[in-house]
């Protein structure tokens, strides 16, 4: 059950008096009671009304069995200090247990809530992903993680399954978690620069609060514009590339210049520029020759390539949901007998602007044990696809371990 | 200059002693100095630190001339109330500036940065949109209107440069802000659930804990399974439908029943229920008979269409920078001689999956003062954002105050 308590709900938005509020909750909570049922009344607007009619409707609840009351910090005023004195003075006045509910509006939901916790509040209202009204609610998994690693309470929730239900919420809602979402954010356990990337190679300790195992997350190394020497000359070893000292700063100055450019630097990039730096054959094992497709309403999408694979003109056909989904198929159809190669995962970053904004597609592909993740920018969406899929190839099909050492 | 100081970093990463690095200190810090530079002192992992050694690298330090000293809470274990005791504590003994640096691991970033600005922190570290390492820092538009809304504090900040701020650094760096991200995020000012709708429409003060004019922000009702009538009612007299009371009830079921599968009820799809359930005409003024495209590396992407315009067929060919382009393109030319429409805006939700994941495609688009949005969602992008262009030129193309009163 939910009523305000605020004057300003109660008048701007319910045109009543804070008597008749008071007499509506003891009207409300009795009768629910009388039925037999479990009552938590939240108050709309708490955080903003009076501290001591707010006490008053509380009091009133709790003396018509009222099981839990929940003041609302509803636009999401509370700051951590004073979720601490609201709780422990609402504390000493009540004999029955208090939820905390946060907004998110100032980017204090989770700070508040934990706080919330520590002082009289019994239980949380928490969503996944903090998805809520306007800025949302307090996170849950921000939530568990907090009081498991910083105050080392054991919560009975298994953290293993936080990562996963936050994808999943977020696509079915299609509210997507930015990147630097805590805890579950696509880069809550990437690393970047150089003092970063060198510390967590040393002991992942230095840069990680929480353990990627924890909610079921994988460490990743990025390259960028602060990424370290040893993070890429990892990355190159992994490819079978051993640059000369000299090759491999000339390597590491390019890297760093496209980086500036505000780029993640791809596996394929890195490639690409050891292969210019160390003057190593350019000629691609796969080049793309032609590409054609047509769709309509009322025309299948349709799609041919033609790719010259190690020097062999190789042709597929293939159709598709769409002119992506024709183009990639018949890229496979045309390596399918040569090259064990999966894509699996594409990716569009959200496209704002004109109907010709650019496009970026990073996809994720594996040959066997080896996986990398490669990037096409163009503003069209085929054209993207093709070049992200095909580089991504281009670096899983080269092995100087075994091609030219 | 950035030095570690916790015995995990030390040892682990520099492979050094704590009298090393007090050593460093001195010597870095004295010879900056004394080429006339300005020295900040950042000492990494400082919130893991022995507090006493933490300190005596600080003093150290400040014997030599150092201007501000950081204690970097490098993996963002603080919680506000920790910070309020590091904070007092490192003020009691040192003379020099002390700034705050807060990583956002746990989701307190900027609690944890307010909370040592009001306990003896001089100045704060702060990104745009809360970018940075793993889950990013402190985020500079949250600290800014939190100090200036829930503390009162004149910044000499142009708040409403914050928005567009955001949104640049956002499209610059191609890290999207999740949209219920605080003060900045696509959701921070919409509203949905109907007493939220229904206390903004009485006064925006109810549910706003800040004015979207301060950071330069529209105020949005969104149509979802939690809208009031009040919200619903608007949408319907904006385009001139009146429907009875039980077709109004009617309406407002569907409308639910659409919001209860997750989704965003668009303008378009308001239209669509209204129609249906007042029994007027289905016959849509702008109906799709045929589209085609072509497109590949060696072919201009090109388009033709064939459209029913008021009974009336028109067709339109056009090209663009990729399908989608081509196709809306096509559409364009078609009807630019009856319909003076503009598409305002153009966005996917990001995409993730294969080939062939659904695609979510959300236009703004403008006939004079009217503007609307539509969707569309499909596996092929053409089609969704044919189906989202069409859908929001029919609403547009309806006027029931002139057509049918």
């Amino acid at each position: 059950m939910i009523i305000p308590t605020s004057d300003l709900h109660i008048e701007c938005k319910l045109r009543k008096t804070r008597e008749q509020i008071l007499k509506t909750t003891e009207e409300i909570v009795g009768y629910a009671k009388a039925q037999g049922l479990k009552v938590e009344l939240l108050a709309e607007d708490a955080t903003r009304s009076d501290f001591e009619y707010l006490t008053k409707v509380f009091q009133v609840a709790a003396e018509v069995g009222v099981d839990r009351v929940v003041p609302c910090d509803t636009v999401g005023i509370l700051t951590p200090e004073r979720t601490v004195d609201f709780f422990s003075n609402l504390k000493k006045s009540l004999k029955v247990p208090i939820a905390v509910h946060c907004h998110n509006d100032f980017g204090m939901a989770v700070a508040n809530t934990v706080a919330a916790l520590s002082s009289g509040a019994d239980e949380c209202h928490a969503t996944i992903n903090g998805l809520g009204e306007r800025a949302g609610n307090a996170a849950l998994e921000e939530i568990v993680i907090t009081l498991r690693s910083l105050y080392k309470l054991d919560l009975n929730i298994k953290t293993e399954l936080l990562y996963g239900t936050s994808q999943l919420v977020s696509r079915l809602t299609g509210v997507y978690t930015q990147p630097n979402k805590a805890v579950v954010g696509e880069n809550a356990f990437t690393h970047e620069s150089g003092i970063h990337t060198q510390g967590v190679l040393a002991n992942p300790l230095t840069y990680e609060p929480i353990a990627p195992e924890l909610v079921v997350c994988t460490r990743r190394i990025a390259l960028g514009k602060h990424s370290g020497s040893n993070a890429i000359r990892a990355d190159l070893t992994n490819m079978g590339l051993k640059p000369t000292e000299a090759q491999f700063k000339d390597i590491l100055k390019r890297i760093k210049e496209l980086g500036d450019k505000g780029k993640t630097v791809m596996d394929a990039d890195v490639l690409v520029i050891a292969e210019a730096v160390m003057g190593l054959d350019k000629a691609k094992p796969i080049q793309l020759e032609e590409m054609t497709y047509v769709g309509g309403d009322k025309v299948t999408s349709t799609a041919s390539v033609r790719l010259k694979l190690n020097g062999k003109v190789v042709w597929g056909a293939a159709v598709g949901v769409g002119p992506v989904d024709a183009t990639i198929n018949a890229v496979k159809e045309a390596i399918a007998e040569t090259e064990p190669i999966t894509l699996e995962q594409y990716n569009v970053k959200a496209i704002t602007g004109g109907t010709d904004a650019m496009v970026e597609v990073v996809v994720h592909m594996r040959k066997g044990d080896r996986k990398v993740t490669a990037t096409g920018v163009r503003e069209d969406i085929v054209k993207a696809s093709m070049e992200a899929v095909l580089s991504g190839m281009n670096v899983l099909t080269t092995d100087y371990n075994n091609k030219t050492h």
